[in-house]
């Protein structure tokens, strides 16, 4: 028969388990939004843009439910050191996950005003940008469920290509707005869009961030500063 | 003489207050780099642009020991309920205002491109969109120390005039861009900059739904959705 401890120590892990899950699927369903809202802006698809306008709800009830599920680890366990790190990483992760959804949403909007007006070119970096984020808030999620530092390091890493990208999707849409005053407001749109995007890296940047915290108890969150106890 | 359990209880507190205390110091240091950034655009004073872009330092510290605070109030403590409730909110404001430093930050990036061309037009509506930005940050986190309900709910109304004013401010843009196309550039960064602000206000709301939450165990952060056990 197994001790009390040991009990409880396995259901804790259960149930930790069951949270990371949670939080993959949570970052599924978000993703998946990012990926129908620039699918829509590109295929000028108003009914895509408006099904990711409407469909926030699932995302909203699963934000609630991871939240409440990291209260209950909490206090029913009360975890110490690196499961404490965890569950509290999960807090912060879900609150990014939900930022994300509310930036598909975002995004959809620009997409929806924008798909009023004539096109103002061929969209290719967008839907880069769009891919690279979404890559990266994946790989962020697998480095935290796998406690993986090298995967989590690669995150890191890419946000440089998206800030490239967006650098040079400002650059090309000024160009057009400079040239012809009607692709204003269309390009307007589009830079908002990259703008969005790039706060989907900026997230998914966070998550790997905390990721290397809970594993290394390292904080490479401001770069030079070292003053975790 | 006190007995053990007490003692605990009063240590819990004093930290706790202590751990209050410094967020409201990070929150008037955020809210005073987003000041300086709104000052140095309108009074297109480069010197105080630059001071915001290299002063990010401190902000980033604090945040690094607030985080550190809150791991090790949970793990010496293990508080429950209301307790545990604030100190995970006190995580997630943590978080909220390190965004707020850094998007002074972006306000300061986008002020220093501005400065760079002759002014638009006479700023009115960016600082009064800070104003309010920075009046609803420090109403959040007061609300917060205070535990009071009328003042959180009062923040969540704010939103809704920086969400008309950034509105209102694209518009007038918008025309200045299709009169005059060597307004576009300098507009685009006046436009970004409301964006920012509309952003501390929405980071101002994720503390005011947090008071509410941990004042009444009410999740006000979906409306429409009561999921919470």
């Amino acid at each position: 028969m197994m001790e009390p401890v040991e009990r409880v120590t396995r259901h804790f892990q259960e149930e930790l388990d069951q949270l990371k899950t949670r939080l993959l699927e949570m970052g599924g369903m978000a993703e998946e939004h990012v990926r129908l809202a620039v699918q829509g802006l590109v295929e000028r698809d108003r009914a895509l843009i408006d099904s990711v306008l409407a469909g926030d709800e699932p995302l909203n009830r699963m934000h609630m439910e991871i939240d409440s599920r990291c209260f209950t680890l909490l206090a029913l366990y009360q975890p110490m050191a690196a499961d404490l790190r965890t569950v509290i990483a999960a807090v912060k992760i879900n609150a990014d996950l939900e930022r994300v959804g509310d930036l598909a949403v975002n995004i959809a909007e620009a997409s929806r005003r924008y798909v009023a007006h004539p096109p103002v070119k061929k969209l290719i970096d967008i839907p880069l940008m769009a891919g690279i984020a979404q890559h990266m808030l994946r790989d962020a999620l697998d480095a935290f469920v796998r406690r993986d530092l090298d995967l989590a390091q690669h995150v890191l890493d890419e946000d440089d290509r998206l800030d490239a990208l967006k650098t040079q999707i400002f650059r090309e849409l000024l160009t057009h707005m400079l040239q012809d005053p009607a692709t204003i407001e269309p390009s307007l749109d589009l830079i908002l869009v990259s703008r969005h995007l790039e706060r989907i890296g900026d997230h998914a940047t966070n998550i790997a961030e905390d990721v290397i915290f809970i594993v290394s108890a390292r904080d490479v969150r401001h770069h030079g500063v070292q003053t975790r106890p």
